[in-house]
């Protein structure tokens, strides 16, 4: 009667949630100061001052029955209208509208795009390492999802690995860029590689393998890059993208899904989307925070925030002997665990009330996802334990 | 690649929706005040004012960082108690936190338990006339939708109906009390029968038949009822649960779903339901509207606007000559049509601005659903139409 997977899905949410509980329980015992808490990635650089006072000017100007009421299923019109403008004015995007359904977050918007476009049997691919609800999202609608491995200097992927493992079930190629969790942004050249390889493949297989490029850190971007946005390098993109860490709002479930004119008919798609989406119960995004969207637009949490921890944290691992990835973007360190299985290096770890993520929960063994959108004092004092922990495995 | 069935149901959203676009759109054209629009449930009453000012106590009490940051998926712990806190006082519900999930909103609690529980083939009970939505929840989870039909002066269940119905691919009966599109209140009696019958057939199948309570209308009741409320009745009910229409927030996403502790293997059946909804795309519902209900449970709208729109519509239609089944909660009345073809009839009316949902998309033809949750002016100035139609049909 109950399906026993949902049981035990509902009994182990996550690694990252695992160990987040954890925290919270233990820091009742210990004491918050000591225990070093880098396992989730909760934005928390407080929400830029447009969010509090576009809320209040609402409440004190807008009707109850607007603000609170329905908007139409797939978005206020003219919030949609915003967000279009926004991505045509700052990438490009060739996007409209009726293009633009606004989603309760990226991961609301990946079930919907995977609920419309997989049947049983078709292949989802991801590069390695991932966020590890893709598999939780692919095997709801009974797709596989298949795993690219990435080359270990930029993390980006490795293109003979992609062309190997699309075949003619693919439907789907899964980007996520900022990435979690290594903090790799891929260049224009790597979208450019990505790009040709699929083209390619659509050619050959003769129908259009979409790419979602799944992008909730795109503004969290810490060097001078400007973001390639996917939908001018590959047509058939689908953008999800949440506001949940550029406005630091991951609870309140607002973003949106975009895709570009010339997409793969591009009006149908949007219009299945809507559709899909209401039969996973999707009524409409949180309408008081859509309304907030045009008025803050384009703004963002303080970045210098990540940014200052990002620095100190990589300068301050690596000079203790860490092998870690260099991120430019999102709020992760991808470091290299000091043993080959990482899932026991994090419990040593924890046995330190140093919480770090395994890895493998990743799809990609050997490595820890540290967190740095933490306080500074978690940083400073943090660091402490990261050298107690490599002195236990390297000798003092 | 796209699956049509998606493309179809984004074309055509619903009945009710065509009519509430359409009714936008009129508007525009020839004034709001010649536009009589008693199509969508949107209620109108503003949100009382706790939530007002709970919003703003928490913008200007709270960290951002724990106002919009992630809740624990199932929902915030200390929200969930002061629910389960609730259901206990006032309905001695005998629930707890862990058997309480906070959604975003009746329609995807319906989801979440939909997919927790039905397997291909399945079948699922409705009492006609119904939601139109539960069939496409029903149909995306693979089940098949089965109609009871009601008697027809209190819109009550044909017992003997739904005893033939019931077979053993039966999983869940669900009721909705206050009902869409009907008003019709469940009392004791009914929900004893509904119950009797259940567990007769629970017994002789060997296993339990859920019941599913769609509650949004429960406190909008205007009569001096005490709401019977379901899990005293059955315990294998799940309570699907939305503040949309008693706080006036049917934008912002938010409800509970509810067990009791005698419901069959019911934290498992939390936990699953907790799984379920993760694997639809919900991460937790809004955070801002989760923590505004401690201090707004048991408040509501003001329901008089409600119940003076109910007392002039009904004696204004059944003065003109109309059918009206008299309902005693939510905020519908339900009319019979004065021809077979109730879609005709509609659109008769439409042709003269005046917006009312054929029956059919109910799962029961030859009425028509008024809301009333319109402004007072509506009501008022449509009776005139409402007789012009009348008239049409039955001469002057």
């Amino acid at each position: 009667m109950i399906k026993e997977k949902y049981v035990a899905l509902g009994k182990k949410p996550s690694a990252i949630r695992v160990l987040f509980e954890y925290g919270k329980v233990r820091k009742q015992e210990v004491g918050e100061d000591h225990v070093f808490d880098f396992s989730i990635g909760n934005p928390n650089a407080p929400a830029p001052d447009c969010v509090k006072e576009a809320i209040i000017d609402l409440l004190n100007n807008d009707t109850s029955f607007h603000l609170h009421g329905y908007t139409s299923a797939v978005g206020d019109l003219k919030v949609r209208e915003a967000v279009a403008d926004y991505l045509n004015k700052t990438y490009n995007a060739n996007t409209d509208a009726k293009l633009i359904y606004i989603s309760c977050g990226a991961m609301p918007g990946l079930a919907a795009v995977f609920n419309c476009l997989i049947e049983k049997g078709d292949e989802v691919i991801v590069f390695a390492p991932h966020w590890p609800d893709y598999k939780v999202l692919v095997d709801q609608v009974g797709g596989t999802l298949v795993r690219v491995k990435p080359e270990t200097v930029n993390f980006y992927p490795d293109y003979e690995d992609l062309i190997n493992k699309i075949n003619e079930k693919t439907r789907i190629v899964i980007i996520n860029s900022p990435n979690n969790p290594t903090g790799a942004v891929y260049n224009e050249e790597v979208l450019t590689k990505i790009s040709e390889i699929m083209s390619a493949k659509s050619k050959e297989y003769g129908h259009p393998i979409f790419l979602v490029s799944d992008e909730p850190y795109r503004d969290l971007i810490y060097e001078d890059y400007k973001y390639p946005y996917v939908t001018n390098f590959y047509k058939d993109s689908i953008v999800c993208y949440s506001f949940s860490k550029t406005l630091s709002l991951p609870g309140e479930r607002i973003g949106y899904i975009s895709v570009t004119k010339d997409c793969y008919r591009a009006y149908d798609l949007a219009l299945a989307i809507g559709g899909s989406a209401r039969s996973l119960g999707y009524a409409c995004a949180p309408s008081l925070f859509q309304f907030i969207l045009p008025k803050c637009l384009g703004q963002t949490a303080d970045l210098n925030f990540y940014k200052e921890n990002r620095d100190v944290l990589y300068k301050g691992l690596t000079d203790i002997g860490y092998e870690v990835i260099y991120p430019h973007g999102a709020f992760y360190l991808f470091v290299k665990a000091l043993e080959e299985d990482d899932e026991h290096f994090s419990s040593v770890a924890k046995d330190m009330d140093l919480l770090i993520v395994p890895s493998k929960s990743f799809g990609y063994p050997g490595y820890v996802r540290v967190s740095y959108c933490v306080d500074k004092k978690t940083v400073v004092n943090g660091l402490p334990v990261f050298k107690k922990l490599y002195d236990k495995y390297k000798g003092e």
